[in-house]
């Protein structure tokens, strides 16, 4: 029951209501409730006023106060920058007097519905998804309890119908090509991540578009494929080793990988960087402690956090959003394991 | 107020008064509240027997379905380990129907007591405090709150009144110098973590034991000191490569210091393990990827997070515990950072 301004209670008003009356659609007064601006002003205007006339609360914040939590859900707690993106949400909501409460889907159908059943029968004031392959159970299932939502997408999915925070892949894989470049490097290889997410095929047209500003052709065989994790990174650095003509350096598009591609560089007797230089992407708190040291793209995880976190504090308070999506700088950080090529004997 | 079973309210009674009235102190309570076993039973059976008739329930599980949150307080989230430890404890409150909130205090009495605020203004089932160094505050401001507490205690801390789970530092010292001593060293340097912490000092204990069953005599210049981050495994492993007489193999006490000692013996030009083993301790997910690949000592932290959330889950049914603590067992994990010293020359 929401409380009028006499202090009397009425029925809760659904979106579909609103919708209904304002003749549109439910998604169009989801947009204008999340505080989205894709929505012609005069619709918003009618929406609007019908939200205001029927005292129309989210179910996340009914009630005065509120909950106190904000929800942040990973498909899974298995990585190391799961912990900076946390990190940067709870000093956000901490500072709000609200409380994180994270979960894990396991991108497991089962495990989504029991969470969202907990989150049915507690309050929350707004939900944080950190996925990169955003279940459309999930999604479904949210804007129907009419919680505000964010997503924190380092992985740039396609259009969500909700505000997202990314990160420049594209401007990360240049700085990183042209940072190759600059030492001296020609012959630069390239692991690339599963090529389903955005954030992959980002890394690799910036990895390209440097190399071609250089006047050097992105040729196929300096390119293999991987999927983010070790073993790729370890394999394709072996693909890039067995060309006749190997590369003096090799930008492998996730930190993990680019372990990886060190570690294989390792096993041949190969160092990093006299050998061989080797960059990352992602710039996991462990990478300053690699050996070598890391070269590597910064994402700011934290700060993707934090941003999300203040995203999601506007649209309880139902302000509306600068933009649907924000994308976070990236930033070239220089370690040891990239140095000018060897010359040749 | 609490509802008793003629479903009339009542004032909700006090550990204060609970202590009052049985003649005992109010820690003697909080014992029996939190289920630990070192009561004498004649004392238990009193206090248990006036919680009974006062009908008391804990603040945490006030009102017949409890909060349906468990409460997760990190001193700090900038470790790799927090997320191991955050997977633990949200499995097992998943599969609860519960949430995981997730905080951290900085070390910062003000970020503390908003922690503290916050937690009252919401109800909580019960709490896990992961830190190496209990706040006074905390302890004693949680105490009055008088909601469950399980300390997850990776560093040995001493005696606390509420049950802790830990692992078995000691036993994971000796696994680690022992199988240095199988591959044949005998001069093994060790880097140690903050004598203040139990944890340290058991881990080093382990060490001169495995060392003394050899029958090799443990020896101070062997023994460098450290405070478990990198930079002083780093200075750590340059003392030891700077004597007379430097050691074949080092046992770092934590894995972080290990990457620093891997870092020093590659700034030398020295390999790992062919001239130099190093072993470490944790066992971080990232370790499978460094270069070499780690030989460390596991700390089974998503375990100690899943039997710390059993354990306030326990609690909250007011259920008795088998011990006020628990340390799970180590285990060493050998990979390609450790190997038999190379022959004299």
């Amino acid at each position: 029951m929401a409380v009028d301004e006499a202090g009397q209670s009425r029925p809760k008003v659904t979106i579909t209501a609103i919708a209904q009356e304002a003749g549109v659609s439910v998604p169009t007064v989801s947009r204008v409730v999340n505080g989205r601006s894709d929505v012609a002003p005069e619709t918003r205007a009618k929406v609007e006023d019908l939200l205001r006339r029927h005292g129309y609360q989210r179910r996340g914040t009914a009630g005065r106060e509120g909950a106190g939590l904000i929800d942040l859900v990973f498909s899974d707690l298995d990585s190391p920058w799961a912990v900076e993106i946390i990190r940067g949400v709870e000093e956000v909501a901490h500072a709000a007097g609200m409380g994180t409460v994270v979960s894990a889907t396991h991108g497991r159908a089962g495990a989504t519905r029991q969470w969202l059943e907990n989150l049915r029968d507690r309050a929350s004031d707004g939900v944080i998804l950190v996925t990169s392959a955003l279940e459309p159970l999930l999604q479904k299932e949210l804007r129907r309890l009419d919680v505000p939502i964010v997503v924190v997408d380092p992985a740039g999915s396609p259009a969500l119908d909700a505000p997202t925070v990314g990160a420049t892949n594209w401007a990360g894989g240049m700085a990183a090509t042209e940072h190759l470049l600059e030492l001296g490097h020609r012959r630069i290889g390239f692991i690339g991540g599963p090529m389903r997410l955005l954030c992959s095929r980002a890394r690799m047209d910036g990895y390209r578009t440097a190399l071609e500003a250089a006047g050097i052709p992105a040729v196929d065989e300096l390119m293999v494929g991987g999927d983010f994790y070790h073993e790729s990174g370890f394999t394709g650095a072996q693909k890039l080793l067995d060309l006749p003509e190997p590369p003096t350096a090799i930008f492998a598009s996730s930190d993990q990988m680019a372990l990886g591609a060190i570690e294989a560089l390792r096993r041949r007797g190969l160092r990093v960087p006299d050998d061989v230089s080797v960059v990352g992407f992602d710039d996991l708190p462990e990478m300053r402690w690699s050996s070598p040291p890391l070269t590597t793209v910064r994402q700011p995880l934290a700060e993707m956090g934090k941003v999300a976190a203040r995203t999601v504090l506007r649209q309880a308070r139902g302000e509306e959003l600068d933009s649907p999506r924000v994308e976070l700088a990236t930033e070239l950080i220089v370690r040891h394991s990239s140095a000018a090529p060897a010359r040749e004997s």
